[in-house]
């Protein structure tokens, strides 16, 4: 078994913009040779995460929707009086939906479900260049 | 170090339905012979959710009830206007509990706490096969 | 490629204390003399989870409000009336959170952002005494 790191870059808008990673993520794999093992994606930042979705606007909005009601952008966070910053709410969302995702590959493919993508959600206040760590275990 | 693929099957009764998968995820790392390593647990679809709980009927309806709260199944979201689907709350659930779950083993045995079950959550609108893939690198 | 097992051993004072394990990570990482791979905490038991944040109080204390109002600690939770248990919201808290990350690590050292650190967040009712499993499997 190896291991092999991959990053896949992204320019994102901020405010819960939702980036489809699934083809950079099935490139990762295909360029590796590795036939079976899991693939580890992790966001280096503490204001994004990392999950899968149906890649599908009305889906993208309603979580928003749903962020935005259990940690509101316009609230005076804590963080806000501490530190000068706008973002208290990205922070919370990003330690709830979490910074990594573990995926399967077998044969070669990530095992997803047909109408399921994985995606880099960035709640930052402001557009952002990031990058996600793929690392690649496997045979 | 090798990997090995198994495939957890079950029925479940959507709407919230929690299946223990402990007793497969033992049966999978003993059948796979390897003493040492990671299991990744993985659920192919975008309506359901992998996590641990102490697997008792009380706790099962509270998540579900702080779930309801969270992403309300008689909502009009916006998936459903757009698709003719009605299970958006379940997108957002998924997307926010999270598809994949990795439980390291120790001389054979995930290293769960004594009251903490791996549990599916199968958030869709209606009764579901599913099948969970366990991905297993150890030696 | 090889998989070495680590305890981090900490104690809580519950009530969703948080607790940097950053530097614990990194010590583990750096004794196995692995450079590249994957490393997966997990905390056995169904009342805490791991994550990352911007380890500040602001943002810790934010986390907590929000999880307060999310799954309140003063409900009469079913869990509570079949238990005689008084954290029915811990368990709501750890199942949402999870209680596994996994991290990729390059050249020896965990790939996290400057301002991101691993945390431990302990929902229980009580002071605890936590073990978190580090498995590391890399070359």
């Amino acid at each position: 078994m190896t291991v092999t790191t991959d990053i896949i870059s992204c320019q994102t808008e901020g405010d819960g913009d939702t980036v489809d990673l699934t083809s950079d993520l099935a490139r990762s794999i295909a360029a590796s040779g590795l036939k079976n093992g899991v693939a580890t994606l992790f966001i280096g930042g503490s204001t994004a995460g990392i999950t899968t979705v149906e890649f599908e606007s009305g889906v993208i909005e309603d979580i928003k929707e749903v962020l935005e009601t259990l940690a509101p952008s316009g609230r005076n966070w804590r963080h806000h009086q501490r530190w000068g910053d706008h973002n208290g709410h990205s922070h919370i969302r990003s330690a709830l939906v979490g910074p990594s995702l573990s995926v399967p590959f077998v044969n070669g493919e990530p095992v997803l479900g047909m109408w399921q993508q994985v995606v880099l959600l960035d709640f930052d206040e402001r557009p952002r260049s990031r990058e996600v760590v793929v690392q690649l275990l496997g045979e």
